[in-house]
């Protein structure tokens, strides 16, 4: 078999939640898809499979890859490697392999640990997608940064430290991955005094969002919930 | 005239380029538009209204903002004062306006510049679009960010300290707008030991999009370019 006739790998975002946040081309892709490849966090359906499910056609043939929420990495390194195991077989058979990735492939997505696996062997092709970050932003009516303003991104996992020190160093802060670090990241943000600048929003352009001043997020905050921290010394006029 | 009777501000993210990565929602709220908006730098056509140019209906009525690309901002805000003042009058008149933003409405874009003029007297719905953050990344085959990792994003035109200063505290770094700013940029970078993990990226999903080791960059980089620093200590395994 010749190396052109090996099928394609296509890491396909599918936006923040709302099916009609998809772009064109991932909706293409999609449509035409033989077979499609996902994320199941283990005992749930797939998200990216939720959001993409009115395009996906009858009798594509797919590849979950249940994936264990788990603090250690190795459960969940052993799914990734099950699943790019099928997914190389589909590929050298010639088939080409649509990956659905909730938000953008390459932003905190799961899509890079096949990434990692397979690029060196097959032709990989990624389709960026709209991400929670902007779509949180959109949604609470907060723009995220303008100018010469620095935005960075923090997953709610790191530790109180790390958050603090880049928290005090940029205009504006969008922290991913909230869940259970709701806690610790409201305490570090009260320490900063910069609770009137922080905005909760889970599930961003869902039916269910909710966006909420932070003094107000519930206590139990889902793991796809984000804090926005705008200090917006800059009216933007 | 009641409240209820007045139009609805649509600020819609066109994404980084290639009309395909316009999400649905955008394609809808274009294709039905009666009256759209759109920035325009003095002299070229708007990449907004290009991007979208194939879903524009016959017939709309066009509401182009002429920004000047100055450093003193009194010239843009004058031109954003006008351009404000006649989607105003639409959406006084009853009549939604759909602007087009490239990329995302709040992700460093010309729209908080309308959002700051006219959110507080009128109902505005922000649609996000992919970011050209993202969209170099995939044309670049770099992901940027998983697990733990820092991102920060920085436009160009900050001094070199900002820069530095950033750039060595997180895992990955968004460098945007860098056009003129491309040499102070590469100084800092290589100062920090980092041109090995550097690209450059031009009009990332364009046909005439470029994508080089930053060594290699042109002298006359466009506005419209971006480098991307991806420290990658972690192999994504």
């Amino acid at each position: 078999m010749t190396e052109l006739s090996k099928g394609t790998l296509y890491g396909v975002g599918v936006g923040p939640g709302d099916p009609d946040l998809m772009t064109m081309r991932a909706i293409d892709l999609i449509r035409n898809a033989k077979v499609i490849a996902f994320p199941t966090l283990h005992g749930t359906a797939s998200f990216a499979r939720t959001i993409a499910a009115k395009h996906v056609p009858e009798g594509v043939r797919e590849i979950p890859m249940v994936v264990p929420m788990t603090v250690e990495r190795g459960p969940a390194q052993a799914a990734y490697d099950t699943g790019a195991a099928e997914i190389a077989a589909a590929l050298d058979a010639g088939e080409d392999v649509v990956c659905l990735c909730e938000g953008d492939p390459f932003f905190y997505g799961s899509f890079m640990y096949l990434y990692a696996r397979l690029a060196t062997r097959f032709n990989v092709d990624v389709v960026p997608g709209v991400t929670s970050v902007t779509a949180c932003a959109a949604r609470a009516g907060i723009p995220l940064a303008a100018r010469n303003e620095r935005l960075t991104i923090l997953p709610g996992p790191l530790p109180r430290a790390a958050l603090a020190d880049r928290i005090a160093g940029a205009e504006s802060v969008a922290i991913m991955k909230v869940g259970r670090h709701l806690r610790k990241i409201r305490d570090v943000i009260s320490e900063l005094g910069l609770m009137d600048q922080a905005t909760y929003v889970e599930r961003a352009s869902l039916p269910d969002e909710r966006v909420l001043p932070l003094a107000d997020a519930p206590e139990d905050a889902p793991y796809f919930s984000m804090i926005l921290i705008v200090k917006g010394g800059d009216p933007w006029l």
